[in-house]
C-alpha cells in the first residue's frame, strides 16, 4: 500500500523521467515527511524509487526521532564507530531496480558532494542528474495551512521590526541595532531566523549582502536598510524596509520613491496568467526609466516557503506562469556604491484574481532615530 | 608574487597530490581570505591551482564585497539575467593547466552537487576527489588569536546560560526556555548562534538532537538538557549542560555522575602525544564500565572553530595525534529513551603539556526552576 505522502514525488519523477530520487534533510524532506533533521556531517538520506517503497540511511543517534516519521520502507542505521559505508551498501541491495537505472535525481542545491560520492559508490551504474527543480516543484503551490504559517512568521517579524525601530538611536552601530532586532524576533515568538539579518547603514546599505559593522556609528542622514525575517514552524519570512536616520536629502527621497514605485508596480501586475518574467520586466522598467537606472543590480525576487530562496525566481527569462498559491518576494533595490542603498521587499501570494501582500508594514518613507 | 595567505593551501595540496582545489563560502574560505560570504543558490567559487594564482567566479551583486579580499587573481562575475555558465567557461580558460589535471579536490562536505556539476562541465578531464579533510587540515591548529575569539564566544555563551537559568521556572515549555536563551545570547553580544540550540526536558532530553516542544510543560524531576553556543567573529562555542528541575531521583543522580566522570576523564587524559582514539576510548570505558553501559550512544566529540563540527573527530579509530592548538569538544552522554538524557560538553584546547578547558561553567549537579 503506497504511502500517500509520496504521491506528489512519484508524479514529479514520472514527468521528469526519473527512476529514483534522493532526499537529504531540508525543505523538501520536511514537506514530504512533516518534520526535519539537521543537515550535518553524518549522512541521513532517503531514496525514493519510482512507484516503490523508499529506503532510508539514518545515523543511529537519530533513530528515535526518525521513528516518529512512520517511514514506509526499510531503514538502515549506522554508528559513528563503524561509519556509514555498510548502510549505503545495504540500501543499494534493497533497491535492485536502481542498479540498472538510467536516471537518479538529486537535490543538487542541497545535497553535498560527499553524499553524492557515497551514493555513486553503491550505485555505480546510475546516472546522477540535478533534479532540484523537479523535486522542489512539489512545493511550488502552497496549501492554505502553509500560507497561514508564513503569515504568522511575517506578523512576528513585523512586530519585532516596529519594536526595534522604537529603540533605534542615531549613533548606534549596525551591530547594536542587529542585536536589538534579533532579541525582538525571539521575544515575539520566532522559532528561528530565516537567515542572518542584514542591518546596514550609510554606505554599507549599498552592498546588497552587507554584514553589520561594530565599528561604524550611524549618522544623521544615513539610510538604514534592514533585511530580515522570523521563521515559524519552518516557514521563512523575508522582509526588507529602508529607513533614514533623522533626515533625508532630496536626492535620497527621489531614490527611495523610485524603489517604492517599482515595488508597487511588481505587486500591481501580479495575477494568474502572467509569468515570472512579466513581473520582473515591469519592475525593471520602472527602475530603468528612472533617473537612477544605472543603480539597479538584481532581479525582482524569489519564491519563499520552507526555503528562503526557492522557485519561482522572479526574473526576466523565467517564463513560469503564475498560479494561485505561489508565494514570492517583490524586492526591487537601487544601490549607489559608497553612498546609499534602498530595497523594499514584500512577500506576496498569488490569488485567484490577483495577489495578496502578506507583509503589511508601511512602505512610506520614514525617518527613525 | 605569491599571496602568502595561499601558502598553507599549496602545502596541503602538495601533500595530497592535488592539482587544484575549489573553495565555496564557509569556514575554509573565511580562514583563507579573512571574511566570508553567504552560501546560496548563486555560486561563488574560488579555484586554486597548485602553485599558481587562483581564479574566482563571483555573482555580480557580491563584487563590491569581494573587492575587499584583495583577491590575487582574475575574477569572473556573472549576473542573474545571464546566468553563471559563461563565468565558469572563462574561469576554465584562465586555468589551462587544469584541463589535463588528474586530481581536482573539493570541499565535499560543504560544496553542493550543483556546484560540482558546473565545474565538471568546464573541466571534463579532471578527476574530482573529496579533499574536505585535506583543505580543512589547514585549520586544525588554532592560532592564539583564534583561541581568544572562541574564548570570547564561550564567555558570551556561559553568561547567557546563567542569565537563562535565573529565569527558568517549572511549567515553562522547552520553546519558552529556548526563546529566553536565544535572547540572552544576543543580549550578551553573540554575533550569531553556532547552531539552533537544543532545549530538551524530560523524555525529550534522551533524544540527542531533540527539537524544543511548544506543547510540553516541564515537570518537577525532569532533566533539562541545554546544548547551545554563541558564535563570535565566526568562531562557534558548543556547550552542553544538563540540569534537573526542582528535584532529582537517586537513579538520575547516579546517571548524571556517570556522565560527569566520563567528561572529567576525557579532559584528564588529553595531552600532546596521545590520539583522538585514546581520548574516546578512555571516555567510553567510563561509560561501559558503569551500570548504565547500555545507554551510551555516540562518540566523545569533534573539533571546533570556524565550523561547529570539524576535525579532529574524537572517536575510536581516529589515530590522529593530538597537538597543541587543537580544539575539540568532550561531550559524553547517556540516553535512557523515553525517560532521561544527560550530556555534559566542554570545549578544550590542547596545550604544551595537557589541556585547558575554555568552558568553565560548573558541572556539579544543579537543581533549577
Amino acid at each position: 500500500m503506497t504511502d500517500q505522502r509520496l504521491r506528489p514525488i512519484y508524479d514529479a519523477m514520472k514527468s521528469a523521467n526519473l527512476d529514483a530520487v534522493a532526499f537529504v534533510p531540508g525543505p523538501n524532506f520536511k514537506r514530504l515527511f512533516g518534520r526535519d533533521f539537521h543537515l550535518m556531517e553524518r549522512p541521513l538520506i532517503v531514496i525514493v524509487p519510482s512507484e516503490a517503497d523508499p529506503v532510508a540511511i539514518v545515523p543511529n543517534l537519530e533513530m528515535a526521532s526518525f521513528a516518529t516519521l512512520k517511514f514506509p520502507g526499510p531503514v538502515f542505521d549506522w554508528r559513528d564507530e563503524a561509519g556509514y559505508d555498510a548502510a549505503f551498501v545495504a540500501a543499494a541491495e534493497a533497491l535492485p531496480q536502481i542498479s540498472a537505472s538510467k536516471s537518479f535525481g538529486l537535490e543538487a542545491q542541497r545535497m553535498r558532494v560527499f553524499e553524492q560520492i557515497a551514493l555513486q559508490k553503491v550505485f555505480p551504474d546510475a546516472t546522477f542528474v540535478d533534479a532540484h527543480a523537479t523535486i522542489s516543484s512539489t512545493r511550488l503551490l502552497k496549501t492554505p495551512e502553509e500560507v497561514e504559517k508564513l503569515r504568522r512568521a511575517i506578523v512576528i517579524s513585523e512586530k519585532a521590526l516596529e519594536a526595534t525601530l522604537d529603540l533605534v538611536r542615531i549613533g548606534q552601530t549596525e551591530k547594536e541595532i542587529e542585536a536589538i532586532l534579533i532579541s525582538q524576533l525571539f521575544a515575539q515568538g520566532a522559532s528561528g531566523l530565516s537567515f542572518d539579518p542584514i542591518v546596514a547603514a550609510g554606505d554599507n546599505s549599498a552592498q546588497p549582502h552587507a554584514s553589520a559593522r561594530a565599528d561604524y556609528k550611524t549618522k544623521r542622514g544615513d539610510a538604514l536598510l534592514i533585511d530580515f525575517g522570523a521563521s515559524y514552524e519552518g516557514y521563512n519570512a523575508d522582509i526588507t524596509r529602508t529607513f533614514f536616520l533623522g533626515e533625508v536629502s532630496d536626492r535620497d527621497r527621489r531614490f527611495y520613491e523610485t524603489v517604492r514605485s517599482a515595488n508597487a508596480r511588481g505587486k500591481e501586475v501580479t495575477r494568474p496568467g502572467i509569468t515570472a518574467h512579466d513581473v520582473d520586466d515591469s519592475v525593471q522598467q520602472v527602475l530603468e526609466q528612472s533617473e537612477f537606472a544605472e543603480f539597479a543590480r538584481h532581479k525582482t525576487g524569489h519564491g519563499l516557503g520552507l526555503d528562503v530562496h526557492e522557485a519561482p525566481q522572479i526574473m526576466r527569462g523565467n517564463h513560469t506562469g503564475l498560479k494561485p498559491g505561489m508565494i514570492f518576494t517583490v524586492e526591487p533595490g537601487l544601490y549607489r556604491l559608497g553612498e546609499c542603498g534602498v530595497r523594499i521587499e514584500d512577500d506576496i501570494v498569488v490569488t485567484e484574481h490577483g495577489h495578496e501582500s502578506l507583509t503589511t508594514f508601511p512602505r512610506d518613507l520614514r525617518l527613525v532615530g
